[in-house]
């Protein structure tokens, strides 16, 4: 952390930044320019409290030096993860999916498919997504049992209903499931019939769902929150991995941005970034990332020959009659001829 | 809802998307151009599920028909949200806060200052704020306990202990009391301190939360999410609303932009925008909007010259040394110095 | 600039840079923290060039040390301009702008209003509107005779005529005349006209315009470019100042955001922001800003609070059958009824 | 185009918006539904002007309708550009660039690789670049001889210098050069040493300079606008072909996001959205879009896996002592290992 002093800074607010360091014992590192003084703090990143605090840069320390007088600015210079951060940890993690179909590994040489409907519909619908996407390829089935709704007079899914279709298609295809769960109160139900565990991208930040599937200890399919830096997306992963469970998958949904004719952007430079600076497997949701059926394709075959992991699509025997989001599903027969092509590209970027 | 045709789109295009309305009882507007046709849809919006979205626009519907063949894009000429809307309610909302030192009432001619600290941090600390956010004129205090964190090792509050000290500060002060809820399980603890339940920018769609806040009957400050529309916002409000709670009170707080001089920018023009859209009263927090103590004051009066009902404003007796946000806060005499510069805007706008 | 080198930087990395440092007689300031080194250059903002570049930071210097191994990142510290700056020059500039009915003062106690059409349409069009503008206290005439259009199929002006018609309404009314210059050609043409020079949103960074404006000595106005941060927009102004011409006005107009129902959003904490950061009046385009006539005067009213040194405003005789931007212009007596009370909320600023 | 009429308009708000229609020779289509009246106007899109614009959308025809009594918003219907539109020539365009080593075809089957150094800054320099360039594939040399620089005293290119040692790299390599043109009077100086002339993103939306290229028939390279929406771009398109020019050649080089980490995000969804809305030839600028040099490559590969027709990449044979932008600059090493990569992703898509 920086601390950067006005020009106008006087010897006392100088004095007065040294005086708070010396509270929490860190130590600063001063240099005297002659336009301005800087004050570098190079101590480890640590967690608030009073006895942990000490001789370690807190969350909130950058907020509370910002404020003091004399001080133009804080810079910070600390990634404040270190759980999903590689410099801690530099090999890849593998998160390994165990399922009827034999286990799952995300992260790995081979970039895997997750394909099904966006929400769970009935058996029909969800048993002839699902064995489409088991034929093409795919190795986890998607599909929501609950489903956020912006307005509060839309469609919020069969609850439990629909984790028994899920479960009925697990059983008979053998593809592992993933499915979204919105609160803690059901992490214990979803988690019983899921094999990953969905975070929806609305979600990102709700701390004590993060907290709850983090002591679940299943793997997680954690979204970016659709205005989330990455920065928060990582620091979101570090929730998960505090609470002991390394299996984080982090999935690229599209930002909000200025640009209207597609329902969100696909940050494509997110995904060879991410894979820098952290350790965990990243997949990408092109269905989600465009709003829009006819850019799926060219967006999925993007994001493999960008290095992602995996891919999270939706796919519907009938878009047309689809409850949600049947502009953005795939045809089946569409989501067949996608499978050869994106292990072309796999293959010409030395991926499986 | 308007069915923009392709340009090139079939006869048997069209039949396809009159077959579907036909299914769902709705009536269509056929308009054809010489360079296309335009299919309008004037029912009412409805809800999702079999019975009732017969003859009414639902949710879904759009998404729906986006995906049909031959269709260009989907417009939308409704508005998703009913009982927010000052076209279904052109009376502006009271919100009536019950207090020790007498009804605080929101939405009417006086603005309405909440004051206090970004968080709870001990009862001298909440005390000084409190006495001197009284002393200034606030009727409203706001303070955190429990506090949303970016980082899982950063200060998340005192808990059911803050509470507490809130419950003391109202019994001495006569405030009224605005907190923070974060999950569904904890607003029952929540309500029973304070005076107005506060929805967070991170949890703004957080729907089982917005649900159990409508259930609680009890006056809600709903911040806007930092990157959701003003739509979105309303909607949000929709939720609480549509479980029969009419105390809703808009926030806004400021949305993420580009620019990065500042923590966030404050959307002014969403503050006469949603007077127009809405019934409901709206507020503004400077602080979180700006993130600068030095740009509070201006843009506060800003915000009561735009027509803002109320204002929430972080204060503290000692910024230098807050645990959380304390470049955004306001010293004692700050806030003191600001209170009779609000009310000579106030009184040049026409209002108290 | 402060270079903060990775984790795992080696000794040739670190030597690297001060390396580089060295051929350009700079001094670095070396922190060796336990997790990493950063390195601290203090010197003073310098231009490109060989020669005068030497000891100083050059404004390629940052990017070009951020590619050296083992650097992880760069960090500006000095801001990158100076005549702008209020730290170099703390005394509020004034800018003189001659007109026939007196000189007219912006960045003084007075609050300025400059009212007029989008566009220059007509004489009856552009006289109404003058005439109204003087009557309600403005002592600035806008108007457009060259115009952007974003489409090649759009109005673009009457030219030379509109300029034409400017110069008679500023004789029979004694407003002063601001209207947009497109391109360094026409510079000296609508010097000849106007008393202001606009720089329109679109061009904020259209240098070679920026430099002859500079050398023309006229007022600038200078428009925030919708996607350019303040930084951005305050070096376009120093473009201006360091070709010698002092009279730059800068123009707050609205930023483009994610949120649709607003035509931009007005950056409201731009303007105190803005006055802290320089020593340049700012005004603030209330019409531009939202898009819509409905919100325009409660806009305009919080800009003055907030502490704008002026209002830029579009009026229209009859805006119904305006050629351009007839949904954000006022009528005739919504303009004149927003006067008295802008005049209340200045005073209640403390200003006129 | 359609016009929504509010809820509570009245019988004389819809005439009033008619009578405004038959003046302009428009066919109103009129909606009357239980809630509100929609009317549709689907006559073709047209130019200003008192003649040509009877029986036509002008573009400023929205704006009017929705400044009216009554009119809560318009919708446009229509695409407000034609020539850069597949509606209206569903064939791709193929650019043809002639060059000493042989025509370059862009639009074709194959994937066109142009390369070379961000700034021209020596001989030495840019004959390095550009043999390199060369013997890894590239067909097209890049550099800047006139460069737009935020500061005003940042480095501005060597000029009509640069533009000599163009034409001799061009001379010795046999690759056809692309460089920036910024303002109007220099078209023709530039055209005389480019093959491509390159409008830089800050001059997106400079219509003086756009008409100008366009008169000049030469091949032109339009970036997009760092905050230009979609639309927007292909409607700077528009202004060139509406000059009689076919040549241009959209390159898509990252947009300005709330994201902090890069220097712009890459809208990959636009590369495979603008192939269907137009037929003009689309490239990608992985170097401008992220700002890296360890993302260079994935993005370039994600680029060509989405379906662009070629790259423009930033190669230097001494990055760390660029003048410009080495931190996003590729090593030659780095781009030859690039292009055997790039081919393999290039057949995996079916391209050459």
């Amino acid at each position: 952390m920086i601390v950067v002093m006005r020009r106008d800074a006087s010897a006392a607010d100088i004095e007065g930044v040294l005086a708070r360091l010396r509270e929490r014992a860190l130590t600063p590192h001063i240099s005297a320019g002659a336009e301005r003084t800087i004050i570098g703090i190079l101590g480890p990143v640590g967690a608030s409290g009073v006895a942990s605090a000490l001789g370690s840069i807190t969350p909130e320390l950058g907020a509370m030096l910002e404020g003091l007088d004399g001080v133009e600015q804080v810079l910070e210079v600390s990634k404040p993860y270190k759980l999903a951060s590689r410099e801690f940890h530099p090999e890849a993690t593998l998160v390994h999916v165990p399922s009827p179909g034999g286990e799952v590994v995300i992260g790995a040489s081979e970039v895997v498919m997750m394909a099904g409907p966006c929400t769970v519909e009935s058996e029909e619908q969800l048993m002839a997504a699902a064995h489409a996407a088991r034929a093409g390829g795919a190795t986890v089935l998607r599909g929501g049992a609950y489903k956020p709704s912006t307005s509060p007079y839309g469609f919020r899914g069969l609850g439990a209903a629909g984790l028994k279709l899920l479960a009925l298609a697990r059983q008979q295809t053998g593809l592992a499931v993933v499915t979204e769960v919105m609160t803690p109160a059901e992490v214990e139900l979803v988690a019983e019939y899921a094999d990953i565990l969905q975070i929806g991208a609305r979600n990102m930040q709700n701390y004590y769902l993060l907290d709850e599937v983090g002591r679940s200890g299943k793997p997680v399919l954690l979204k970016r929150g659709f205005s989330a830096t990455i920065e928060e997306w990582l620091l979101a992963a570090e929730y998960i991995l505090a609470q002991g469970n390394p299996n984080v998958i982090l999935c690229e949904r599209g930002i909000r941005t200025f640009e209207r004719m597609t329902r969100n952007t696909v940050d494509i430079n997110a995904v060879p970034l991410v894979k820098q600076l952290s350790h965990l497997p990243v997949v990408v949701d092109p269905s989600q990332g465009t709003g829009k059926r006819s850019l799926v394709a060219s967006v999925a075959l993007a994001a493999v020959a960008a290095g992602a992991d995996g891919l999270i699509v939706e796919i519907h025997p009938h878009p047309d009659a689809a409850v949600k989001d049947g502009a953005q599903s795939l045809h089946l027969a569409q989501y067949a001829e996608l499978m050869p092509r994106m292990r072309a590209v796999a293959a010409a970027v030395g991926r499986e």
